[in-house]
C-alpha cells in the first residue's frame, strides 16, 4: 500500500474533476491509499470509504496567486498542508494540479532541496516520433544560470536511469542552431559544462527537431520550457481546429474523416498530455507530481498512477543517492 | 518596374531552387526587374533574358559559417555584394534564403540601422485561427534588453500600420502567464515599458494562445522567437507524420483520408510558411527579406512577391519616418 496525498483544491476544474479522478484511481489501483486535502464540504462523501483519509482545510491558493505571498499568508492552504504530510512521512508522494509556482515554492520551503541541488526543476514527458522524452525545466525556474541547466540535465539523466531503466540517456540543449557557437549567452556557457561532463551529451538541438525523438532529454530554462510546452499544446489544438474548419466545408470531407476516425483517435491518444498525468519536480526531498492546470478526472487518475510508480521506486531517495555520487563531477565543473 | 536583388547562392536548395524561383517570379510579376548575384556558372542562362541583370561573384557564405568571420574575410560573398546594390541605390529590395546571421550582420554593417533603432529584428508572419500575425524577433538577436523588446513592438506596429494598413495593431509580450507579474526579468521590465507607451498593448500572452489570433503582434527575444518558430514547424510536420502512421494501419482509414484530401490540401495551404515567402528585417536602411533556409522555388517566388510589395510601399523609408515621429516616446521611456 502506498500513501498518496492529493490536493483536492488544485486546478481549473477543481474540486469536481480532482475528486472524480480520485474515485477512478481508487477503483483502478488496489495498492493506493489516498490522503485528500481540501475544504471539508467536498470531502464528506469520501470520509467513510476504505483506503481514504481526509484532511480538511478552508484555505486554498488560487491559480493566479503569487506563490511567495501565499507562502507568507496562507500556510494552511491545501498545497502546503499536503506537502507537510510528505515532510512528516505520513505519505510517499504528493499530487497537485494547482498553482505550480506555489507547489514549487512550497516544496523547496517545506521539504527542502536535495543535497547539492541549486534549483529543483519540472521534468515533463513529451511524445515524439519515436520514444517519449523528457523536457526539463518545464517552468519551475526563470533566469537560470548555466550551472543550473547542467544540473537539470544531470537530474533528468539520473531520473531516466534509475526510475525508467533507461541507461545512459542522450541529453541535448535547446538552442537556435546545432553548431557549438549558436545560442544565447546562457546556452553557450552551459554547452561547455555539458561538453566537459560525463553525461551522454548530444549537443544542441533546434526547435524543429524537438519532436523527432533523436534524444531522451532536452534541457532549457524554465521560461523557454514552459513557453515551448504551452505553444505545443496550443498549436496541436489549433491545427485540429483549422482542419475541422476545412472538413466542415463538404459532406465528402466529413464522410472521409468519419471513416478514418479510428486513426484520429489513436493519434490523439498518443499525443494526449493527459496520458502522462503529471510531471515530477526533481531536486526536492519528496516525491512531488505537478499536474496540468486543465486536468480532468482522467488526467488526475494518471497523475496518481505516476505518483504510485514514483513512490514504489523511491524516486527522490534514488535521485538523492545518484546525485551524491555524481555531484563531485558537477562541483568540479562549476569552478 | 522595381529592382529586386536575389542571392542565388543562399539556402539549403541553392542555387537550383533559387534560380527556378527567379524564373517563376519573372513570369508572374511583369513589373519585376531582377538582379541575380552568384557564381558565374549558374547565371549564364539568365544573361540574355529581358528584365534580368547578373552580378557574378565566386564567394558565398555557407549556412553554418560565422557571420562575423564572413564579414571579415568574405566581403565579396553574394550576400554582401547583394546588399551593396541596395546601398548604392541600384535596387529597391534584397532577398536571400542564405545564412540569416550573415544577412543581419551584413545589413547592419553595409546599410546601417534606422536612426534611433538599437537592434534590427526579423518580423515573421504566422497563420492563426483568425488573421495572420507578426512574430518579432524571429531570430536576429539573442540576449535582448527590455528596451529592445519595446522597439521590436514599436517597429512591428508601424510596419503593420504603414505597409499592411492595419490601424492600431494589438501588441502582446510572449510570457509564461497572463498576469503582469509573470515572466523572466527581461519580460517583466519590458512589460512596464509597453504599459507606459502609446502602443495598443494587450499585455502578456502565453504560448498556448499564440495561434489563437487574439493579437496582431507578439514580441519576444530572438532566441525564443526562433525556437518557437522552428518548434511550430517541426511540430506541425510531426503531427502530420504521426497521423499518417496511424492512417496507414487500415485501408478504411486510407480511403477516409483520400476522400477528405481536399480539406487537407486547403489546410496545408493556409499553414504553409512558403505562402509568406520571407520575413522583413525591420530597422535597417533598406528593404531586406530573409527567406527560410529550406525555401524551394515556390517559396522564393513568394519572397520576391513580398520584396516587390515592400519596394512599392517604400517599407524602410516609411518605417524610418514613422520611427522618427515615435522615437521620442521611446527615448522618454528608456530614461
Amino acid at each position: 500500500m502506498y500513501r498518496i496525498v492529493l490536493d483536492v483544491m488544485g486546478g481549473d476544474n477543481a474540486p469536481q474533476a480532482v475528486l472524480k479522478g480520485a474515485e477512478l484511481a481508487l477503483k483502478s489501483f488496489p495498492d493506493l491509499y489516498l490522503l485528500l486535502v481540501g475544504k471539508e464540504e467536498f470531502l464528506k462523501k469520501f470520509e467513510d470509504l476504505p483506503r481514504v483519509e481526509t484532511i480538511s482545510t478552508e484555505e486554498f491558493i488560487r491559480m493566479d496567486e503569487s506563490p511567495s505571498e501565499a507562502l507568507k499568508k496562507k500556510r494552511s492552504a491545501s498545497i502546503f498542508k499536503g506537502l507537510e504530510q510528505i515532510k512528516e512521512n505520513k505519505a510517499e508522494a504528493f499530487v497537485s494540479a494547482g498553482n505550480s509556482g506555489a507547489v514549487v515554492a512550497g516544496s523547496i520551503f517545506i521539504l527542502g532541496r536535495l543535497a547539492g541541488v541549486r534549483r529543483p526543476a519540472i521534468a515533463t514527458m513529451l511524445p515524439t516520433l519515436k520514444e517519449p522524452m523528457v523536457l526539463i525545466d518545464a517552468g519551475a525556474n526563470v533566469d537560470s544560470k548555466p550551472y543550473d541547466l547542467y544540473q537539470f540535465g544531470l537530474m533528468a539523466s539520473l531520473f531516466l536511469e534509475s526510475i525508467w531503466n533507461k541507461p545512459n540517456p542522450k541529453v541535448a540543449l535547446l538552442s537556435i542552431g546545432e553548431e557549438s557557437g549558436k545560442g544565447n549567452q546562457l546556452v553557450k556557457e552551459a554547452h561547455k559544462l555539458f561538453q566537459n561532463s560525463r553525461l551522454n551529451y548530444y549537443g544542441n538541438i533546434e526547435g524543429r527537431d524537438l519532436y523527432k525523438g533523436e534524444v531522451d532529454i532536452v534541457v532549457c530554462d524554465g521560461f523557454i520550457g514552459n513557453i515551448c510546452l504551452k505553444l505545443s499544446e496550443g498549436l496541436a489544438e489549433t491545427i485540429m481546429e483549422m482542419l475541422k474548419n476545412e472538413v466542415k466545408k463538404s459532406y465528402l470531407y466529413i464522410l472521409g474523416m468519419y471513416l478514418s476516425k479510428g486513426a484520429l483517435k489513436a493519434f490523439k491518444k498518443k499525443t494526449d498530455w493527459r496520458e502522462y498525468g503529471g510531471a515530477p519536480l526533481l531536486g526536492v526531498r519528496g516525491n512531488v507530481i505537478i499536474s496540468h492546470g486543465k486536468s480532468d478526472a482522467y488526467a488526475i487518475k494518471n497523475a496518481i498512477k505516476q505518483a504510485l510508480h514514483f513512490a514504489k521506486m523511491e524516486l527522490y531517495k534514488k535521485l538523492e543517492k545518484a546525485i551524491m555520487e555524481n555531484i563531485l563531477e558537477g562541483e568540479k565543473i562549476e569552478e
